[in-house]
């Protein structure tokens, strides 16, 4: 088994938000050495609470991988980590969240715990913070307002007419070696999806890091969102999103973009319009990186990626 | 490996408190079929504020008994289960009872929290609640006056030469089926060792379990606390142990009584003698149930039962 994983392809997901879940749970269903390599930006919730009370990094994007990662027959060991608190002192709390936080404190190290959390949930991959620095992020809007917290940015309280100018984290941060040796060593470098500045950029914001993807003889694919986020990426195409992406990775570096080209029917997508969301066009994409276009939605439902098809997808790449 | 668990000796421990976790890890390294019928009557520290936030059967007991069961490579996970936090909102929380607590709600019942646990710890037995019913502890003292809850009792804060009279459940509480069946299955009832009033008898004030005792056809035995503790057993021999005991589970029903009979030297009871407390000497036993005396405890440090020399007289009496 141990000589079989050797040979096995090795795949870096680099992400944060509820994106990695999607793709690492139908990349862990394929024989790959997976790891995600997780943004420390979060900053909301159980997870902002957390990080005030106890110094911690934050644990809420880790945790989402970490069970995307579980072995499907651990279904109530996922469902625990996953159980928000509704009552008493831990209300809104997510337990998972709460693991992580003590096995932190038990190995003094977030690295450690997200092992130990891994062993726990029999999970077939690493999942590691793409720095150990406490770090926050900040946005300046084209009129030069500047937003802190990436919750803030998120869940914009600005007028989401204004776009994102850029981004950065405060302090400025370093790569985790771990993580960077894990970009170094891979044969397929998968970046998002994710929200574009709250979730994926955070990553490439911490020095190292797109230097060792760069340097990386691996494939590297960036996999575009299906809906646009008002306040973040209203009306973006799949062109503006590499724009971006590549304003702070460096341009030539991609490879691949992986882009959805199935349109839902309106009806689906009624209740995004509301929201301001949009399906994401491909719009005007250069010849390089090769554009990977395809249905890679749900049959129904939320207009996602399907975790099945989106793998697929990245399976063909490698 | 199904088939030999078949024709393993079954042993069911009931109490309580530390003791449980002593017994328990003692006997786990042999081939038993082994069951923890665990008090439901704790309501103090964490438990006790678990108990009152969620309205859930208290968990610290529970959680020794399942660390104790737990399989000797998983220190990591039992040292998770025990950690207790020092910090922020789960302050003086440990987490195992936050786990057993939202397992709870997750399953909707205590007794699956319990299993679920188990398969997490890879516990090497079974832990059942007495009884699902959300009881109070309460004890009167000689003069007349009631003590209401576990640990009002456990921590005297009444004068510590008043005995207590009796103690009962308020209000009463009828046996959980599941630990009537493993007493009627059983082929060897230890109860004990633990504090007798606020760990052991509150097993015996559920209706049903003296009765199951009774009729089933195991040998009993009954272990005996190496020390006395001040307002509750002070100044106790072992014969006015089993002289309370047998109050409450009636005479006659004991097989054995297991009495440590090492005294260790003055030194190692210097500190005991500070809060009260006093090696347990064997008294003027009866004849029947058969005292099984011998060096029980510890070769140094605080007086308490030796895990494996406890196990080793009791499975010696299978």
């Amino acid at each position: 088994m141990s000589k079989n994983k050797e040979k096995r392809p090795k795949i870096v997901v680099i992400g944060g938000g509820t994106g990695v879940f999607t793709v690492l749970s139908g990349l862990r269903k394929y024989p790959v050495d997976l790891t995600a390599i997780i943004s420390m930006a979060d900053d909301g919730g159980s997870t902002g609470v957390l990080r005030e009370e106890f110094g911690i990094l934050p644990p809420g994007d880790a945790r989402r991988a970490l069970v995307a990662l579980s072995r499907a027959d651990n279904k109530m060991l996922s469902d625990l980590f996953n159980y928000r608190f509704s009552e008493g002192g831990f209300k809104n709390h997510v337990f998972g969240n709460i693991l992580l936080t003590a096995l932190e404190r038990l190995t003094g190290s977030f690295e450690r715990a997200l092992d130990e959390a891994g062993k726990i949930l029999s999970a077939r991959g690493s999942v590691i913070p793409v720095t150990l620095d406490n770090v926050r992020l900040a946005a300046v809007l084209e009129d030069g307002t500047v937003i802190r917290g990436e919750t803030n940015i998120d869940i914009p309280k600005h007028d989401p007419r204004l776009r994102i100018k850029k981004v950065y984290l405060s302090p400025g941060a370093r790569a985790n070696a771990r993580a960077t040796e894990a970009i170094r060593a891979a044969d397929l470098v998968v970046i998002g999806p994710g929200d574009l500045f709250t979730s994926i950029i955070p990553n490439l914001l911490v020095r190292g890091i797109p230097e060792a993807i760069k340097k990386s003889r691996a494939k590297k694919a960036f996999v575009v969102s299906t809906m646009t986020k008002a306040g973040e990426t209203g009306g973006f195409r799949a062109s503006d999103y590499l724009r971006e992406l590549e304003t702070y990775l460096g341009k030539g570096v991609l490879d691949y973009i992986v882009v959805n080209s199935k349109k839902p029917p309106a009806k689906r997508l009624a209740k995004y319009k509301k929201e301001g969301k949009e399906i994401v066009e491909p719009g005007n994409l250069p010849s390089h990186p090769k554009a990977i276009l395809g249905n890679h939605i749900r049959a129904a439902g939320y207009v996602r990626h399907d975790p099945d098809r989106l793998a697929r997808a990245l399976i063909a790449l490698l």
